[in-house]
This record gives C-alpha cells, sequence and structure tokens, in this order.
C-alpha cells in the first residue's frame, strides 16, 4: 500500500516506511543502559564488559531473534543477527549493515545505535512492506569501537577485517581484567565467524558528528570517503627558571614557544581550507607544560597534533609546514624540538556501487542530500579492502558528540533509516 | 691579627674571615639529609617534618649549641640560637640573620641553608677574630619556606611576623597530618618566642636564583626591593568538537585562543622590559587543556599569569594590557574569557641602614657587588614591617634553582657570608 511517511507529506509517497516511533523506543530504551544523570541532553557510559554493555547487548540479541533473524557472536564479541526471508537465496552473500552500542564515558545514545537500530527497523520495514530481498541481510554490532576501555578504537571491526588477531585482541588488558575474561563473563565471548569477505555490501549509518548537514539544512550526507589521518607527538624543550628571577630576556620559554606552535598549526590548516581542500582538519587537542607550577618558567611542553584530509599530499604538506616551524623555533627561541609523525592512515574511498544505492534511495524518498568526506574513523574502514561499503551521515545538532547534549532529532533517524532501508532494498535486489 | 681571606689574595688584607672549608661541610653536611640520587649536581627532599627535616633540624640545634649559642624554638617549629657574647648588653635588642632550612621536591642544596650555615659561620668568624659585638646576634631558621609540604610559602616567617596566627598554621593538613602533629612527633613543636619586633636589624642571604649577578661577573647583589607580584587565574572557553568532523572555520578552539594570549602576554613583559623597568617579569606557567583529547578540539584553556615588578603601576599595565587581549579574543575568536586577579602584593623595599650595612662590609672586604630587585619572594618580606632588613644575594650559576643543578661555587659562598659577618660587624656596632 503506498502511503506517505508522514502527515507533513515530507516525503514523495512511498511503499515503505520505516517507523520514527519504534525506532525511537529502542534508541531510548538502548541508552537506559548506563545512563549518566544530566541536566540537558541524555547520556550513557557503556564500557565494553561492563553491566550496561551485558544489558544493552542482551537487549540487542533479544530484539534481532523477535524480528526473526539468527544470531551468531564471534570470538571478540561481534554480533550479527541474519535475516534469510523465503524470498532469498540462503546461500547467496548478505548484505550487511550496522555499527556499534559501545560509547565513550559519558556519551550521547546515537552515536553508534542509531546505525545498529536502524537497521535493525529497516529490515522490520521492508518485511512489513512485503518486500522480497534476494540477499539475507546481517545486522551487526561490532565491540569496543570507541576504544573506551582499552584504548583500542575500532577494536571489533579490525578483528571482523583481519586487521588484528582474535588473540591479540583478547589479550588486551584493563586494570587486570582481559578483554577476553570480560566477555567470557556477559556471555559473548562467541565462536561464529562474522568476517566481511561473506558479504556483498556493507553499509553503516553514523551521525555526523560536524556541522556540514546541519548548516546545509540537510538530513542526511553520503559519504565519499573516510578522510586519511597523521598523528604526531611534538615535544618542546626550553629552560625552567624560577618565574621571579629569570629577565625576560634571559628565558628560553617552552611554552611561548609552543604556543607559537599551535597558533601556526591553525593558521597553515585554515589556509589550506581556504583554497584547497575545505575538509583539512590540524588539531593540538593535548599539550603538557612541565614542571607546570604558577611561579617557573615552563622548560618543557608535549602536545599532540592530529591532521586529517581525503588527500595524503595535504597532510604530507601541513606536518612539513609545522615542522618548518619548529625548525624557526629553534633559531628564534634557542628551544629544541621534536616532532614524532608515528601514525598515517591514508583515505578509505567509499564504493561507488553502494554510494549509488543510496543515492538512488534518497531520490526515490525525495531526501535531499550532499556528499561529504569523513572526518572522522569508523568501523567502515577496516571493512573496505573486503566487501564494497557505504557509509551515510544523520545530521547532528551543533556538531556536539562524545557528549550527553549529542543529538539527531528524531525526524532524521528516521530519514536516515529510510534512506538506509531503501539502500538495503536496493542492494539486496529484493522485488517490490 | 690582619691576614687575607686566601693565598689568591682575592681581597684586600682583612681582619676577619669566614672559612670556606668550614661552610662547605656544614652545607654539604646539611645537604645529605634527604638527598636525592642524581648524575649531576646535588640535589635534596626535605619536607617539614619529614626525617629529612628532623635530621637537618637537629644537625642546626647541635651545631648552634656547640658555638655557644642559646637555642630556642617557637610553636611552629622556627629554631633562633643565640649568641650572647661577654661584650654584649645581654638585653640590647639582637641582630638577626638566617635563612630556611627546607626545601622543595628535588630542590638544590644552596636554596636556604646558605643563609643559614652563614649566619653560622658568620658568629664563628666575628668571634675568632676577637671582634666585641655590642648586642647579640640570632641565627634564624625558619619553617617551611618553600610550602613544598602544605602549600603555603614562607610559612614559619609569616607567623613570626604576626601575619598568620600560630593556630592557623598548626592547622594546615598534609594527607591527613597536620603541620602541629609533625612538628611534635620530631620534637620541634616549641614554645619559645622568635618574632623580628625583638631584633634591631634582619639580614638573610640568599642565592639569587637568576643570572643578573653571573651576567655581570659580580659575587654578590644587595637588594633594594623585593618585587611586587600579582596572580591571574585566566579561564578561555571555546567549544569542544570533535577534531576530524569540525572544519576548520567551525571551531572555537579555546587553545588556539590561548596560545595567542601567552604569546601576547611575553611580548607584553619584553616591550615594557626593554623601554621602562628591566626587571618586570610575566610568565604563564600552568596552562590546562579540556578535554584534553588527542582527536577532540580543545573546549577550555585555565591557564596562570604571574606578574611581577618593583612598581605596582607596572604590574597593574602588564594585566590591564592582558584584560585587553582577552576582549580581543572574544571579538576575533568567539570565546568568552574570564581573568580572576586574585592576589597583589606589593613590593617590599629594603632598609637604607641594612644595605648600607651590606655595602659598608663589601667595600672593606673589596668585593665589587651591584644593587638589584628580587623577583622571589622570601621570608625577609613577612620581617620589613617589624625591624629593619636587609637581603643579600649570591651569584647562581645559570640561574638553576629548585633542581639538583642549583648551585653556588663555594668561593662565591664564602665571599656572600663574608659580607655578612662584615654587615653583622657593623649592626652590632662590634669593637674592632
Amino acid at each position: 500500500p503506498r502511503e506517505t511517511v508522514n502527515d507533513e507529506c515530507r516525503f514523495v509517497p512511498v511503499d515503505m516506511q520505516v517507523r520514527e516511533e519504534r525506532l525511537k523506543d529502542d534508541l531510548l530504551a538502548n541508552g537506559s543502559f548506563g545512563a549518566v544523570d544530566v541536566e540537558t541532553g541524555r547520556g550513557r557510559t557503556v564500557l565494553t564488559g561492563s553491566e550496561a554493555d551485558e544489558r544493552a547487548r542482551t537487549r540487542l540479541v533479544e530484539t534481532l531473534e523477535s524480528n526473526g533473524m539468527d544470531v551468531r557472536i564471534d570470538p571478540v564479541g561481534n554480533v550479527a543477527g541474519r535475516w534469510t526471508p523465503p524470498s532469498a537465496d540462503p546461500d547467496a552473500d548478505p548484505v550487511a549493515a550496522g555499527s556499534h552500542l559501545d560509547s565513550v564515558p559519558e556519551g550521547g545514545i546515537f552515536d553508534g545505535p542509531l546505525g545498529v537500530y536502524a537497521a535493525v527497523e529497516a529490515v522490520r520495514a521492508i518485511r512489513d512492506a512485503g518486500y522480497e530481498p534476494k540477499r539475507p541481510i546481517d545486522v551487526v554490532s561490532f565491540t569496543e569501537e570507541e576504544g573506551g576501555r582499552f584504548g583500542v578504537g575500532l577494536l571489533g571491526s579490525s578483528v571482523a577485517g583481519g586487521h588484528r588477531t582474535v588473540e591479540e585482541a583478547l589479550e588486551l588488558e584493563d586494570d587486570g581484567d582481559t578483554l577476553g575474561e570480560l566477555l567470557a563473563e556477559i556471555g559473548f565471548h562467541g565462536s561464529a565467524t562474522i568476517a566481511p569477505e561473506q558479504w556483498t555490501a556493507w553499509l553503516e549509518l553514523h551521525i555526523e558528528q560536524g556541522t556540514v548537514l546541519e548548516r546545509e539544512g540537510l538530513p542526511v550526507g553520503i559519504v565519499n570517503a573516510i578522510t586519511g589521518i597523521t598523528n604526531c607527538r611534538v615535544e618542546i624543550r626550553g629552560e625552567a627558571d624560577h618565574a621571579g628571577s629569570t629577565l625576560m630576556n634571559e628565558r628560553t620559554d617552552a611554552l611561548v614557544a609552543a604556543a607559537e606552535f599551535v597558533e601556526r598549526t591553525d593558521e597553515i590548516a585554515r589556509e589550506i581550507a581556504a583554497t584547497d581542500s575545505e575538509f583539512v582538519a590540524a588539531t593540538v587537542g593535548e599539550l603538557d607544560v612541565s614542571p607546570g607550577a604558577r611561579n617557573i618558567v615552563p622548560g618543557r611542553v608535549a602536545l599532540s597534533m592530529d591532521v586529517r584530509d581525503v588527500d595524503r599530499s595535504v597532510m604530507d604538506d601541513v606536518v612539513t609546514q609545522a615542522q618548518r616551524r619548529l625548525a624557526r623555533l629553534e633559531t628564534d627561541r634557542g628551544v629544541d624540538t621534536e616532532l614524532d609523525r608515528y601514525r598515517t592512515q591514508d583515505a578509505v574511498e567509499m564504493s561507488d556501487r553502494c554510494m549509488d544505492a543510496l543515492a538512488a534511495a534518497s531520490d526515490r524518498y525525495g531526501v535531499d542530500r550532499l556528499q561529504l568526506p569523513s572526518g572522522g574513523g569508523h568501523d567502515t574502514m577496516n571493512l573496505a579492502h573486503a566487501t564494497d561499503v557505504g557509509l551515510l551521515f544523520a545530521r547532528s545538532r551543533d556538531g556536539m558528540s562524545h557528549s550527553p547534549r549529542e543529538w539527531t532529532d528524531w525526524e532524521d533517524c528516521a530519514t536516515a533509516a529510510q534512506v538506509l532501508a531503501g539502500a538495503l532494498v536496493e542492494l539486496t535486489d529484493a522485488d517490490r
């Protein structure tokens, strides 16, 4: 039956619709696990292996099963529920969709769960509309995406994608407890295989965690690439002196030199953003001063520099300019400096096939969108070498994330889930 | 007997001389208490009430007594040894000299002890030379000058000077222990009175902790004033955002704004130093970034600003210019800012009488010197309202202090002690 998505006729009439209320109920129920008490917004702390994690996982398994899916759990606790409708060839490679359920400490309720429960809702909507997919659909939740407990982000997907062995992952320790022990305790150390090679395609819906969509007035964005990232540690060493007895011209103040570096790094990225790639970003997020006393001229500053762009050469350029500035600080200010570029990860391109499916679904349901890169990493990165991948962003309010103030309007959640469902229809070649 | 101070005839022939070896032995013996193991230099950790403190105090008491002084201890553990030679009127107001024996964690062996043991050596030299002072001499060591244990610097002298009650001081807590309990445990909670009103004058010898004397090639300096100090807390608030998904032109980065403030504060002080008072200093010694994660744009920076000058209006000017810069950061960078000037202490002038006595002694022994302000605070500050005060600096190597690399050549220690002894001769109106 053809119907409109809501009374305001936001979409063109469609033959399938996700239900906003059902998705909202799921997200609120999931958000109650590890809920933190805040005045504004909704927060939760769901660290891998915690009671909150156990409850969130258990509810997901029950939801998958009650919607007719077969649940499997792999050794690192990744969860997949497979829907094999009568129309599907059970041996055909499934299409998969999902995200993660863990959170940073005092994070929000959308980062991760939206992608998992939107996939659940998509399966329900496809089923309710009487569609007949020719392939099974896997709904997936990966373990420890945030690295909130073991310090390793994208952990579950890195194992699923073959970038890390099961053993390495299970031996990770937090305060004496290993991941393996914690998963076993909560009953999520399984033996099934969840691997992207088995899938014909993978889709992840995630909140944007930025402000591009909000600024453009669009509910969703189709990601064309996850930007590359370079991380550097920078150390600037001067001379720690008594603040009262060291004349200004006798000082080698490490913090003043570091301040110039921080300002200049910001300028470099702004200059490139103005002329080249709008999406370049350079951030000094950590800065530690030693000895760090009111009355001592700083002798040493350690800081982090995080550089992102879809283009490797742009990242290289930012680092080169930063190194040049450090050399100049050595000459001008007499400090010693050191830059350690300890991690460089190239950009990951999304598959045309998945982007096309998301675009076709947007067109079908009259959802305006744009293409944009993702500056943040996502589990999707770990799957791109093994299958076709796509990443869809839902509009965030004020770009807030990793905070109880993180928010995506329920209407936008539903609109994004609708596009996800439409793309799953495309990719499973469902009969309409 | 007239003799030269040493074989190289550094001084004009004099009728009295301090002995470098005796002073060195004292400083090395005292420096062995709480000694820290370092590759270069000599370090010690002597926190009030510790075993190292007990041993240092006990050795001082024994040294005072073995040199014919009557020891008294006040309720906050200040120690004074009174030498009343037969030539002196026992009821005449004594002249006092001293400093402190405590250290910062992993501090040096000269900061404090030089002033205490130089006063001991001065008494010995005056006695050995057969001088006949008309007044008694008090050799004094004040408790907790560094604030290394209870966080309150110049503590013992603040009680002696009447700026803080005994009760307030004794109730100060460190990790559950009060100063009163700790002093009682080590046997240094006395009942005597040690008060500057009783003294006709006070002299303190201290290492410079700066580089002025070294640069000028002079062994000692006579302090004309302890500079004033203003402390401010500055807070700069922007917006914490994800470093990957927030475009450069969408950011309100609190650290970039703080960096501009740090650089500008340094410039302001350098500009004033170039044209007005060489001794102005402005220091940002502490800077904390929140949330302080590699991949999050800083949302909040808290920093400290320490401003010093002998002239109150110069300090006011620095703070006013800093406030102006904060206002500009609000306009230019969209941050919120706050400056809390929580402490302002005016400069303390040294007494002409004491400066003259130190200058006369320098002349007598052929010791070149200059006048300079002290940028650091000293116990002497707490006594200036109650008696005539003088402060003598000994040359520091590389300005190092509060570190095992703190150093003053033994020859310079002796030269400074010689000047101190000469000034005590002047102030006690000793018959030569």
